[in-house]
């Protein structure tokens, strides 16, 4: 029999997935289980983006170019010139997720063997983008005590060789909810002019900045202009997770020109949700103002629920829907796969993504978890009702 | 400014691309150009899928199950098993086109550096594919006098190294059009078994085998059972390319762990996308019969027309909708710009797609091109009308 050696592509499991095995059981013993640990947003899609997908005429379902619809592509830049990122439709590059921007940046500007500086905890997914591209990731290690800021300049210096090629960071962060000021986006660019490398900015959740706070793009320092890749996504934005569009974003053009032949070997991105994408930009402001304002609600009886449970040390987050939670236990993983294996309370429990996994260096964040305030209030409220009793009873 | 290095991830580029900025040149010009560089067909999408997107009633387009949804894997694995091919739903992964599960599939069962043997001339993409995985694709030329048919295995066995992983081949051939016997499946098979390799088969052309002749799937050999890795689409079946929904299908667990990392790490395959391929596997046969009689006609006339003209020799083609044609020409790359940037016949031209980018042995196929034949049987007579007078005025 042929086997898979793994010598040097060992394909990480995602830390998000791995317990969905015992939580499928747990449901199947009739539990009700509140479901903290995906970034899967309850929020309706705009009805704009779904009736365009119902109104569509199409009778030969056809490749689209491989760049995305130019139309979408001219009203992508139009949203985000309106945002201060002065881009144009050739700038852009339509993707299949922000997933395939994150693959098609990774493999435009490195080769294998190549190595990526990350301030971790950061989005798991990163890890499999860079083992799928033979990429090294290197993490720069954040603290919760200044809500995951970003580490200082010096400790990503230490790392930089000359295999490095990028520094690799998500704003507002997953998991951290950290949204980076104009003094942090400077610094970085400051690093990045020193040294030669590319900065790839993950950007998916710019709308969700919190509390009046603006979101610093990577794409609006001028002098980062040949150094500035941007990876983006109408998933969280619009509640379209399944849609599967994202896009890549740079004004090097060397940079677009080797990306464009990765599109090009994939011929396309999804042509129905490139319709409903297209639309989706026709969204009114007053749906994001809702929106965030229903976020920011769920992220303060959070934070607020996650305070006063005895031993609970949570970081603030001022964007995305995630925050960092180190808990009273000594190893996430076992208490987050016990929830789902032995506790309940009236039939209930919670699931949560162990933090681990979020980070790159060995035995870190262990007694950390991702926590997404992705639910309804009442269904938050409960959850973390839930926790706190599961954690009285873990720690008997 | 940080540069592209290149040294080891040189993607090629597209041969099937390269000259889309010269047909958009004439298409400025006001040329109507009749396209045989491309598979996109013009047959229209069956009814029952595109239905089945407008009457969705979705509300949060939420992510899927990273393997696509069991519903339509159950419905999937019916369908192979109504074609002799044993498989349920655990051995299939959806995927964003055939593309995703080609990258999947490389990217599962190799290391950086490891080898694949792929018979040329060979879809173009598979480069692409490899590439991006830091793979090596080592050619076995194949041979137009006898239609590209399988090469002898003492070629393959040739280049067999402790790098090798894999076979990878289309069948129905993409480019060529071959469609391999049951003989030859079965020495692949023993070559596979052998040397203890991996045999990727690309059927995605399955249904359009003409003239009576069975399409003989790798997944259809009981003693592959570990070996076989079959990658499939919805693209070409049912004229749903802008669709992008494909799938991976191995019996081999290890393999379909492995890809299953690969899955979760992009989260899911398009949801309208999957919503109209699973509508679409309710297709009645008579869809495929007439789309079958269309094809087989259009080859017809084709090959007929083709082997009128003074100069040209072409294989026989027994299913998907491609011919190899040698033309007359001593670099048909050239010939083929000539004829976007230069010739017209009433201000109409032809677009073909240059061979040499099929080949990955250098130099080879370079008075060759690819003729899809995906337009109406007036057409594509006009078309063929328009190479000859073409040929000569080249040749004059």
């Amino acid at each position: 029999m042929p086997s898979i050696s793994n010598k040097g592509r060992q394909m990480p499991e995602s830390p998000i997935r791995k317990l969905v095995p015992y939580a499928e059981a747990a449901v199947k013993k009739g539990r009700k289980i509140y479901q903290l640990n995906i970034g899967q947003p309850d929020i309706k899609t705009p009805q704009t983006a779904l009736d365009a997908v119902k109104n569509n005429d199409i009778e030969v379902l056809s490749y689209s170019h491989s760049a995305g619809f130019e139309s979408y592509r001219n009203k992508l830049a139009a949203y985000y010139r309106k945002n201060e990122i002065p881009v144009n439709s050739e700038d852009i590059i339509v993707t299949t997720g922000g997933s395939e921007a994150l693959l098609f940046a990774m493999g435009s500007i490195t080769d294998p063997g190549d190595e990526v500086i990350i301030p971790e905890p950061f989005y798991a997914n990163y890890n499999g983008f860079a083992t799928a591209s033979g990429v090294k990731v290197l993490p720069v290690e954040g603290a919760i005590d200044n809500n995951f800021a970003l580490p200082p300049i010096s400790e990503f210096e230490k790392l930089i060789t000359s295999n490095t090629k990028a520094i690799l960071f998500s704003n507002p962060g997953n998991p951290t909810g950290y949204l980076y000021t104009k003094e942090e986006i400077e610094k970085l660019a400051d690093l990045a002019i020193k040294y030669d490398l590319f900065i790839v900015a993950d950007e998916v959740y710019r709308e969700f900045a919190y509390d009046g706070v603006k979101h610093h793009s990577i794409m609006s320092v001028p002098r980062l202009a040949e150094h500035a890749i941007m990876v983006d996504s109408v998933s969280k934005r619009y509640s379209m997770c399944g849609a599967r569009i994202g896009c890549l974003v740079s004004k090097n053009k060397e940079v677009m020109a080797t990306a464009m032949k990765f599109a090009q070997a994939r011929l396309s991105p999804p042509t129905f949700a490139q319709i409903a994408s297209e639309a989706a930009l026709d969204t009114p402001d007053e749906y994001f103002n809702e929106v965030n304002e229903e976020y920011t609600s769920r992220r303060d009886l959070l934070i607020e629920g996650l305070e006063k449970i005895e031993g609970v040390k949570v970081a603030s987050p001022k964007g995305a829907f995630y925050c960092i939670a180190e808990l009273p236990v000594e190893n996430a993983d076992v208490f987050a796969q016990w929830l789902l294996d032995t506790f309940e309370v009236d039939n209930e429990t919670v699931m949560v993504a162990p933090a681990a996994g979020f980070y790159s260096t060995p035995n870190t964040g262990l007694n950390q978890v991702r926590i997404a305030y992705v639910l309804k209030k009442e269904n938050l409220e409960r959850a973390i009702k839930i926790l706190e009793i599961a954690l009285k009873e873990y720690n008997k």
